[in-house]
């Protein structure tokens, strides 16, 4: 791998000695690594900054009285969590500032493996946008998920050798490092020279000094602020997230007033397609930065440069000769919101709308739908577990604003321990496999919530009612999952009353960001509505609960899975 | 090339599992990334930092009330300038608290190629030390010198393929870089993905723009306050320089006080044995930039974590899990002098010593001997040039503590002129080649002073008194170089009166750095008392006088060159 290096024409460019393909004229740049802003002209040929100063041009651009900053960087994320497929992502981020994302395919990697992320690298590679890929080396998060696919170390260095990933993504399995497990040191190995991501939340002392000394860089999981000043502490890349469930900024923030932005990058790692259209990408967690007490200075040297260097994105992250030419134009920074977006010298985005032709089509293939794989078409009896005598049974605890949940005991008998039914229905190789449980949190008072998204590895995950109509209703829901090829659905007296569709993977839509934003509103507003529920963003929620390596308690299709001692559970307590 | 992880043994130490090799307790260690100092243990075992905090180890050593801090890396050093092999080299700055360089071996490659280079690689190997060695793009430095041995790019790719070298060395040949030559933009892509070094004194505005666009990284020749915060602005790394004859960097570290430390890096570029022994290393310039004003913490980041960034040095510049066990224990900032140091975990100096035989013996081959080839005996008729008819002559203008020379035109034939005679003779292939000048500014009254260190060719480079006598002296001090292969001679009617002897490659010793300090010392006392020297460091300054890339006008066996117009000029002027 080399690094890009101009050729003749920008040298010739930057000596003034033919015209610049394009002059941006009467802005003030900002400047990453003076945290200046300097009132010079933008010389831009090949794709590149050329040079500042006035030149000759071919074409002129006057953007007077405007700032102008290198394109957003996104630290670390999963396209999928969008629900999006790339070229529809790349139109919803664009306009909002984002030029380049260090994405973790791993949903994808869970359905469809080495195949699906090489598809997906392959798609993005003709959009204007910077898709940096990285290999995800838990797939499946762990022995008690049950995906279509596994990766093993050989998987992730085919990724990293011939498909281009940038590094390895979140080392999910952080028992696994801390113990030494050869087949998860060989994963990190595999990341040669470049970088390998971490996901260790509440890891702290002597085990995070083995997961480090281990070779892991960065961590994005960070919660609390003690946690994330030992990471600094000890070397980390630390990014602070601001997700659609997972909101973690304005805790975190602080170690940015007291320490500086060493080695400190924003990143947004799942939001929703409604997120993005309202709140925005990163330019909304510069936004919240700012509004944070953070100079604007520095925070966008976390949107900018930071993430850029670490990611090893090259000629990235800062305005200055030699450097691709993502230019973002600000009239104001009040929501951080540019006015015009130029990807590699091309103007891409105006005041909020992706430029007509500019983002080409870069279509999912068709083998990516129909992946919802059933052993029989669902009944109610499968989702119609009796209480444990006595009525104890651990329940999982979900938390409004967290993705942590607690391991409760409950008698879930009773109706003031408000708990509901959940099911886990094995989905990737026809076994028929269910697990079931109890959760509590969600307030859902009557039908079922089903979702093919569910981390990591995307069974169908299931809450209905705890009386007697909830299986039924589970039993209708799974299935409308499987006749449209994946999604989320609500289900009421055993009719489908919202879903939305989302049939590349049972994970991302075909259609816009707009179009699945307003799929995904009317869900959560008929699931409220109808079905009672009173949690924030429920089907984020519902979409983790079975993702085993975040503690305390989960849910897969093998049973109930304690996280804190990472082993299976019965459901009944004696 | 693989980044370094650690095996079973660390993790098993980070853990707790086991006993650490080496725990440091009581301490205060020193966090580059939130610049903060944390009471904390550290737990060494295979050579690097498996934790902070309390264990079991198999040795302890109490270091109650003092500072720990990672290793010193010099960011830009020529090992050559030191007149040391590189064993004695290490053993002089360990002490010192260097513990990693990059080394731009350009004029060992000048002398003896890709081999030279290969053997101080291989020698290098053995040291306890991160010896970086970068691949010198400008041998020759131009085509007015006449070195030994020349390096295409295909000899750079096989430096930076098979002998390990780290990145691109300085690219002092800028004209050709803005200009587009095909063969130095070959150059740089040897790099792939590492860096490529800078070197542009004075470039600016557009033609620094293409230098940039270019692939260029980083700069150590900035002499100027605007020059270094333009070169900052467009994205370029800066090493202020703090050399034995180049002390830049007091002039330079209100960059630091104004910015901020971003992609700014400490370097000494060339010091000399006395001044490593008397002044020191980078220790030095860390006390330097304290004493300007530089918070402590922020000239610490200069001297370790930013240029191991920088240098992509793995695992190096940070007390970190993982990181390189290569701790300095300061008792008192007061001097910058570590009480102890450890390198990979082993100590290996204290209290300004090396521990006996901690630096095992690295010698250089016995083919580096006897490189000096003269076409004949020197006479005292090849050196006598009369003064131009009319007596004006092009002189060049030695200005005290400043490697800029300046071109003048003085009447020479006149006693307040206060000229010298000057001379290159070409030594490497015997092709009896002899340029001929004048030069101002030595105060130089009586005999000769020669050199074989002559940058950047090497060849024999002397001085001589302006009347009668000099001529003959200069054919003395050359001879006196052929005879003992290379170093630096002072020459008085007709006799040797002191020397420093440099047969390795007539550019270093086989000697202690003590013993080499004190020959330099008495060289630069007999100097200046027997024949009338009054500018500091005439033979660094004489050094320098060959290197046809510096402004202004300089000498080569070819002739005068004008460096401003980059061609050969007259010596009379009309």
């Amino acid at each position: 791998m080399s690094r890009r290096r101009s050729g003749p024409h920008v040298l010739a460019v930057a000596r003034g000695d033919v015209p610049a393909d394009l002059l941006l004229t009467g802005g003030r740049v900002f400047l990453p690594g003076t945290r200046e802003w300097l009132e010079t002209d933008l010389a831009i040929a090949d794709g590149v900054i050329a040079g500042f100063g006035p030149r000759e041009a071919s074409e002129t651009v006057d953007v007077s009285g405007t700032s102008l900053t290198p394109g957003f960087v996104d630290a670390h994320m999963h396209l999928e969590s969008t629900k999006l497929w790339v070229d529809e992502f790349v139109r919803a981020v664009l306009p909002r500032g984002t030029t380049a994302v260090a994405a973790d395919p791993h949903e994808i990697a869970n359905v469809f493996g080495v195949r699906g992320v090489a598809a997906l690298a392959e798609a993005a590679r003709s959009l204007p946008f910077t898709f940096g890929i990285c290999a995800s080396p838990c797939v499946p998060a762990s022995r008690f998920e049950s995906p279509a696919a596994a990766l093993d170390h050989s998987d992730l260095a085919a990724l990293l050798d011939e498909h281009g990933a940038i590094g390895v993504a979140e080392m999910m399995d952080f028992p696994g490092v801390i113990a030494g497990d050869p087949e998860v040191l060989a994963k990190i190995a595999a990341a040669g020279d470049r970088r390998v991501d971490g996901h260790a939340p509440g890891v702290t002392g002597r085990q995070l000094d083995a997961y480090l000394a281990a070779g892991v860089e960065s961590e994005h999981e960070c919660t609390e602020l003690d946690e994330i000043e030992e990471k600094r502490r000890k070397g980390m890349w630390v990014f602070p997230r601001q997700g659609s469930a997972a909101r973690n900024l304005s805790t975190l923030l602080p170690t940015v007033l007291r320490h500086g932005t060493d080695r400190v990058a924003l990143c947004t790692d799942d939001r929703e397609p409604d997120t993005l259209l309202t709140e925005g990408h990163i330019n909304d967690c510069v936004r919240l930065a700012v509004a944070g007490g953070v100079r604007l200075e520095d925070a966008l040297v976390l949107a900018t440069s930071n993430p850029a260097d670490y990611h090893h994105f090259d000629r990235l992250g800062w305005l200055a000769p030699g450097y691709q030419a993502d230019v973002l134009c600000f009239e104001t920074f009040d929501r951080f919101e540019p006015a015009r977006v130029w990807q590699a010298g091309k103007l891409v985005a105006m005041h909020g709308s992706v430029v007509p032709g500019a983002v080409p089509t870069a279509p999912a293939p068709e083998w990516m739908r129909g992946s919802v794989h059933l052993a029989h078409r669902p009944r109610a009896e499968d989702f119609d577990r009796q209480p444990p005598p006595g009525g104890r049974a651990r329940v999982i605890g979900v938390e409004e604003h967290s993705l942590t949940t607690r391991s409760l005991v409950l008698d879930v008998g009773k109706a003031s321990a408000e708990v509901a039914r959940i099911a886990v229905v094995e989905r990737h190789r026809s076994t028929g496999r269910i697990g079931l449980g109890y959760v509590h949190g969600f307030g859902l008072k009557r039908g079922a919530i089903a979702s093919t998204v569910a981390h990591d590895a995307h069974n169908c995950m299931v809450v209905g009612a705890i009386d007697a109509s909830g299986p039924a209703d589970m039993a209708v829901a799974v299935t409308r999952l499987a006749e449209i090829g994946g999604g989320q659905v609500a289900v009421l007296g055993g009719e489908v009353v919202a879903e939305v569709p989302l049939p590349i993977g049972g994970l991302m839509s075909f259609e816009t960001a707009a179009e699945v934003a307003a799929q995904v509103d009317r869900l959560a507003q008929t699931s409220s509505s109808a079905l009672g529920l009173t949690i924030n963003a429920p089907f984020m929620q519902l979409s983790f609960l079975g993702l085993s390596v975040l503690p305390e308690l989960r849910l897969t299709d093998l049973g109930l899975v304690d996280v804190t001692t990472f082993s299976l559970c019965d459901v009944a307590v004696p």
